[in-house]
């Protein structure tokens, strides 16, 4: 950086504008940390005074986040979907959404342990199991396995996940089912085909951030349904109903991502008879089903739905095959051509050769031998991260205890450091969370999820999450200034 | 089908809203062939005046297209994105623009010989070191490479594809890649994130078919760009241009889909400076590049580009892995962290195994030896079309002699029956073919591609080629009146 002494812009002005210019040519990437105040200074020959003038205009701007004795962090302003609709506010002091791509990188940094992605145990995943079903596969069907898929999905394995779905009490005929790239990729189409401008979607809140990060600037407004510790609340969707006109209601009734509620029995049947009396269309995501720990959950809202208004969601990469992109859909009849049109403008098909070796490792019957391993180890690992949140986290601090699924929800004392503040402690610390906000939409409430975490509990052997607390909890001291 | 014979509404109203309900509820799916009107009227008991006014009532609405001596067969309008934009009309007698799916289909049908589908030969697909790279892969790294990948791709993937580009002539730095889930995602990731409603492409014409179905219904204008045999015409820029301010302009310079064209260097030059004058964002599709048959084509215009105008998309599915769903994209630096971000919401990643086992099968060195053999065994079978076509094909048909890629584009005598009607008959003798019109935008040009077929060369040996051939003779004759 040199600066124009002898011009007429102030000093403060060239050093702002210079690092501003760095973060929008990419120079300065996301969270890289900014020298100190103190430091830059002494290098530009400015007075401390300066520096600190030029850091407080890029936080006003939004270009980084800056905390007092903790250094300044560049924000990912340019790329945060949370910036992209018009009129709406990020969070205060953490615009950086795709945080999640993030988060990934750092789940893989050895000095890290991290309880922030939405993934499986990587050390529980069957890869012996699935290397004989890949070679099964290789040797019978040749070249054919390398080739183009149907758009709609290899023929045996939508027949082998009607089986699995009739297991489940979900009736369909392979024909109604449609292969996608992950589960993710499914919401994707979903939203994409049958949402457009001005329309309304009905969320939980919180949410799962990919789809407010599919909806986000794409003109869909997005409404949060009241929601208690047992998920959405029927009796609050008529009135919604009549004053939104949603165009659908997405939710997770099992295991919920990031809050673990399952819903009800009863409340499930309130729930589709109010779809059908308002003809309500539910986009239901089962991801998290066969992770249940203490009781299998009740049916699907799909196998309970008498009246055709579930579109179902459901696929391989919580319990199976994350990076096989194995998902899949049924929707109603009359939408099914549509969704398959549209999967081909995305990415033609799915992975044949992975369609074609999972439907060897399900035929070959070792899905459920796996699941049952998966839940004994799930086990240990939840009351491993229970019992380390008792012992090490402040007063003041509540967390789910989940029946399922992936994750523990986690919320910091409201009096205290937020979420995101203690992030950046966390990671120097060599710990990584997910920051509550990502869940809930920008916009609909200021503060939405500022003290919450969500802990993926069944990534780390037990050890390994008792130490990942107690960094957690001195990253929360050092946030609140308890300890340095 | 019941008939009320008492009511007071018409006979051939009851059959005709019989038959559009079945097709609106998917109990008649696209292309399923309609009774003949005598069965039909046989059946009913009704006269065979009433059926055919149910059928020409059928037809003029688009529920079906009816044949005069053929049959009638349903059209998928429902979902047909040609007709999704309003304003826009179907072709004349064909409205079933994911007709591409049906094609795939077709495509696996033994009793038919296809040249429809855009994928490589299944026969020359190298599946044997494909193995031994999978294998070596599982060994290697156990159970992360069943894991969810990295968003921008699997960081060996990306250097070793950052040196097969270095090979061809362009810079770029690994972290400048961005693998997608097939090139097909990556032109559906860069035209849904950089296009907004309201944004002119520029497109050739004809063009990539799935290109006109990302952008079907998505409120953006597609111009096309006037071309001749060396493609594109540089001239035809500025007007055009200064006229539509479009925001891009899609082409593939090498060997085209679906003319073959190969645009020479001088042109590609001129291209790049009218890009650079007028500040025109290129989508370079280079998915052909390394299937040449004759010579070297010219550098790619992302390797000439020297002002950043160019994004550069290419891929494994047309010459190595089309199941595997991997491609890649260079972007310009300001616009990588956008797509990364939009990739992450389509699906997540690509498939970690097979990124790992693609980069163990390049690191071998296995690609420039398949490609050869590739090469020879596609000289072949283009030499096997081009014979069969010029010993069987009518007066006043032509095609190109394609200097790689995969298709040869033959035009049908103007004044004989158009490619879709053929397309009818031609099913019924055991052959098919892309009828042309799915290459051209709708509304721009309205006999666009009628009397064009889209034939890739490279699916079957040279006597299966020749048989084909002589079947679609047939078919046109038989569409032509000439035999039946």
């Amino acid at each position: 950086m040199t600066l124009d002494r002898a011009g007429r812009r102030p000093l403060y002005e060239q050093i702002k504008e210079a690092i501003a210019a760095a973060i929008e040519s990419g120079g300065l990437p996301p969270l890289t940390k900014l020298p100190p105040t103190r430091t830059l200074a002494r290098q530009l020959g400015v007075d401390r005074v300066t520096v600190v003038t030029a850091y407080n205009e890029l936080a006003a701007e939004g270009y980084i986040s800056a905390h007092v004795g903790r250094g300044s962090f560049v924000l990912d302003r340019a790329t945060s979907s949370w910036a992209a609709p018009p009129g709406l506010r990020a969070p205060a002091d953490w615009t950086a959404h795709n945080l999640n791509r993030e988060m990934m990188r750092m789940a893989r940094r050895p000095d890290i342990i991290s309880f922030a992605p939405g993934m499986p145990a990587t050390d529980l995943l069957p890869v012996d199991a699935y290397r004989l079903a890949l070679n099964r596969v290789l040797r019978r069907d040749g070249p054919e396995v390398l080739q183009y898929g149907l758009v709609e999905g290899y023929p045996p394995l939508l027949t082998a996940i009607a089986a699995e779905l009739a297991a489940m009490g979900i009736e369909v005929e392979p024909g109604q089912l449609l292969i996608t790239s992950g589960t993710e990729q499914a919401l994707a189409l979903v939203l994409r085909t049958l949402l457009h401008p001005g329309d309304t979607v009905l969320i939980e809140q919180p949410t799962y951030a990919l789809v407010l990060d599919v909806l986000a600037g794409s003109g869909v407004a997005v409404q949060p349904v009241p929601c208690d510790e047992n998920g959405v609340i029927p009796g609050a969707l008529p009135d919604l109903i009549a004053r939104c006109q949603p165009r659908l209601l997405y939710l997770t009734p099992t295991f919920q991502n990031p809050t673990g509620a399952c819903m009800p029995l009863a409340r499930r049947q309130q729930l589709l008879d109010v779809a059908a009396r308002h003809d309500l269309l539910v986009l239901e995501d089962d991801v998290y089903a066969h992770l249940w720990l203490d009781a299998a959950p009740p049916p699907s809202l799909r196998a309970l739905d008498r009246t055709d208004h579930v579109i179902y969601t459901n696929g391989y990469s919580k319990c199976l095959l994350p990076g096989a992109r194995i998902g899949y859909l049924v929707a109603p009849a009359h939408l099914h051509s549509l969704l398959a049109t549209a999967h081909q403008t995305l990415d033609v098909s799915a992975s044949e050769l992975h369609q074609r070796a999972l439907e060897m490792y399900l035929r070959e019957g070792r899905f459920a031998g796996h699941l049952v391993r998966l839940r004994s180890a799930y086990r240990q690992r939840r009351q491993a991260m229970l019992e380390s949140l008792a012992a090490a986290m402040p007063a003041g601090a509540a967390w789910t205890r989940p029946g399922g699924g992936l994750y523990c929800w986690l919320q910091l004392p409201l009096d205290g450091p937020s979420a995101t503040t203690v992030y950046l402690h966390a990671l120097d610390l060599g710990v990584a969370f997910a920051p509550g906000h990502l869940s809930f939409p920008p916009g609909t409430l200021e503060t939405g999820g500022s003290h919450h975490l969500r802990l993926n509990f069944t990534l780390h052997p037990p050890a390994t999450i008792a130490t990942g607390i107690l960094r957690l909890a001195r990253a929360w001291q050092q946030a609140a200034g308890l300890r340095g």
